[in-house]
C-alpha cells in the first residue's frame, strides 16, 4: 500500500537552476554568494518568522581550516521545532556533471562502453558533490534539508522517459518535517541502459503527483525573453497562458511581430536546449492548474515568487515570467 | 514484481570499518593513505588482471588546486569494459557522523526536539560526505562505484529493527555492472520517529537477501581479541564456530581459561559497543553458511580475505578472525 499524498499540502517546488548557483564557465565551482542568498531567501519564504540571527544551523561539519565542530551546536535548547511550510528543492547541475555527462555521452546510453560507464560514475560523483554542498548551505540556514538522489531512490527511465519514480520516500521525508533536496542525475534506462534525468523532468513528475500550490524556477536571468537576453531590444516575456491542450502563448507583453510564432522566437536562443524545454515543462505543470514562476535567483523578484505573493496576481513591477493555466 | 536476486552470484560484501579509513580522534578526517590502499586492494581482489598502471579512473572531478578535469579522461578508448566480480561495499562512519549522532541522540528518536531534528540533518551531511569521498577513492581505482544512501533507498526501521529495506535498486545497480557503496545512516523509524541504522545491520540484511560467497570486515586491528588488544598478552581469536542455533564459540586458539565464558571475555573490551555487536552480527551471517573474515585493512591478510583465498581453508600464517558455520 503506497502512500500517495503528503499529510499536509505541499506549498511549493523550488528549482535551483544550475546557472544560478554555480559559475558556468568554471568546472565544479559553486557561486557561494548566490547560493547563500538563495538559501536565505528560501528560509525567509517558508519560515516567515525566522531571521538570520535566530537560525540554529543544521550543518555541524567542521568548516575549512577548523578542527572542531562549530560552537553553535551547543546552543540548541528545548524549544519546539519551528513549523515550516512543506516544500521540495530540486537543483540542476550547472558546472557540475555537465562536463562528465557530455564528455561520455551518458544521455545516449550504452553502459558496455567503458567511456559511458566511467562517465556515469563520474557524473554521479560530480552531481552528488553539488547536492551535498546545497544541502549544507540550506542546513546552515536552519532548513532541515535531506539530500536524495534519484538513482538511489530507484528512479529510472525507458528510452529517456521517466517510468519508475516511486515518490513514497519523498513523501515520508516531507511528513517527517524534512525538506527533500533532489537533483538531476544519471539513472538506469530499461531500453538504452542509462541516461540523464534532468531536474526539470523530476519537477514535472513531482508536481503531477504532489500538486504543489506553485512552482518557482530560479535562474540566472530574469525570465524568458523573446530573443537572447544579451541582444539589444530583448523583451522579457511576463506572462504565458497555457490552454487545456497544453499549447501556450504569450499574453504579456503584446509582442509587436505577431506574425512570427512565439515558439520559434523562443527557440532561437535555445542554444543549451534550455528555454524551450523549460517552457514546455512549465506548460505541462501549469496545465495542472499549478502556477509556475521563472525569475532571477537572489532578487526581490525571487523573494516575491517564493513567498506565494504572486498567487494573488502579478504586480507590474514584478520581473519574471509567470506561466499559468487559462481556461 | 520485485526482482529478488542478482543475475550473477554476489561474490562478496566488504565492510570498510570507520576506524580503518578515518582518523578516529580527528573530527571528519579521512585516513587518506589507508583509504587509498584499501581501494587498491579491493580493485586487485575483484579485477585480478588490473594493475595501477592500466586503471582508467572514474572520478573526473577536478583535484584540489586544479581548475580542469584530470587529463586521463582523454585516454578512454573503445576497449570493452573489464569484467569484474560482483560485490558490495558498506562503510561505517568513524570520525564522520558519530559526533553529530551522539551529540543529538538521533538513535534514541524524537524528531519533535530541535536538537534531534538538527542532529539528524547534520549526521546525514557528515556520513554522506564520507560516502562521497569513499566512492571517489574507489572510482579513482577504476571501480564503477555508486553511492547509495539507505535513507534515499527508502530503508527504515521499527523500534530500531530494520523493517523496510527494498534492495531492488541495489540489485539493479549490480546487474548494470556497478559496485554499490552503502553506509550507516540516519533513517526514519515508525515507532520512535528516527534512529541510526548501522553498517553492520545493513550487511546482515544484504547477506541474508543476496547470499554472497563471503563477507569481509576490514578494521583497524587484526581481528577479535580475548581482551583489549593493547593489554599485554591479548590473544587474537583465529576462528569462531557458529552453530545452527546461532550460538558461537572459539575453536582456535584453545583459550587457557576455559571456565571464563568467551562472550564475557569479548564484551570486556567492548567500550564502543563494537566487538560483541560485530561477532553477534557476524555469527548471524555465518549461520547462513556464509564465511565471515575480520581482519586489518591494508595488510597482506586483507588481500587474502578479499581474494576469497580463505574459502579453501585458513592458513596458519593468516592473521584475522574467521567466523564460520559448523554443522
Amino acid at each position: 500500500m503506497e502512500q500517495k499524498k503528503t499529510s499536509k499540502r505541499l506549498r511549493c517546488i523550488v528549482k535551483l537552476g544550475g546557472a544560478a548557483i554555480t559559475c558556468k564557465n568554471k568546472l565544479e565551482t559553486i557561486d557561494e554568494e548566490n547560493l547563500k542568498e538563495v538559501s536565505s531567501q528560501i528560509r525567509q519564504a517558508f519560515v516567515p518568522d525566522s531571521t538570520s540571527a535566530n537560525v540554529l544551523g543544521m550543518d555541524w561539519s567542521k568548516r575549512p581550516g577548523q578542527s572542531e565542530a562549530p560552537s553553535f551546536v551547543n546552543d540548541f535548547g528545548d524549544q519546539p521545532v519551528v513549523d515550516s511550510e512543506s516544500y521540495i528543492v530540486v537543483h540542476g547541475a550547472g558546472s557540475f556533471g555537465h562536463f562528465q555527462a557530455s564528455k561520455s555521452g551518458v544521455h545516449k546510453g550504452g553502459l558496455s562502453q567503458p567511456l559511458v560507464k566511467a562517465g556515469f560514475v563520474a557524473t554521479r560523483i560530480s552531481v552528488t558533490s553539488l547536492n551535498l554542498e546545497i544541502v549544507r548551505s540550506l542546513a546552515r540556514e536552519g532548513i532541515p534539508s535531506i539530500g536524495m538522489s534519484p538513482f538511489s531512490c530507484g528512479w529510472s527511465t525507458c528510452q529517456r522517459n521517466m517510468t519508475e519514480a516511486d515518490i513514497s520516500m519523498v513523501i515520508k521525508a516531507i511528513d517527517a518535517g524534512f525538506i527533500p533536496v533532489l537533483h538531476g542525475d544519471a539513472v538506469l534506462d530499461t531500453l538504452q541502459e542509462c541516461t540523464i534525468l534532468s531536474g526539470d523532468v523530476i519537477i514535472r513528475h513531482l508536481a503531477a503527483e504532489l500538486k504543489p500550490e506553485f512552482v518557482v524556477f530560479l535562474t540566472d536571468v530574469l525570465g524568458v525573453y523573446d530573443r537572447p537576453p544579451v541582444e539589444p531590444g530583448a523583451v522579457l516575456i511576463r506572462e504565458i497562458a497555457v490552454r487545456e491542450d497544453g499549447s501556450w502563448s504569450v499574453v504579456k507583453p503584446k509582442l509587436e511581430d505577431t506574425s512570427k510564432p512565439v515558439e520559434f522566437t523562443v527557440a532561437a536562443h535555445d542554444t543549451t536546449g534550455g528555454m524551450v524545454t523549460k517552457i514546455t515543462e512549465a506548460a505541462m505543470i501549469a496545465k495542472l492548474g499549478i502556477d509556475v514562476y521563472i525569475t532571477k535567483a537572489g532578487t526581490d523578484h525571487s523573494v516575491k515568487a517564493l513567498s506565494g505573493f504572486l498567487k494573488g496576481g502579478i504586480p507590474d513591477d514584478w520581473l519574471g515570467t509567470a506561466i499559468r493555466y487559462m481556461s
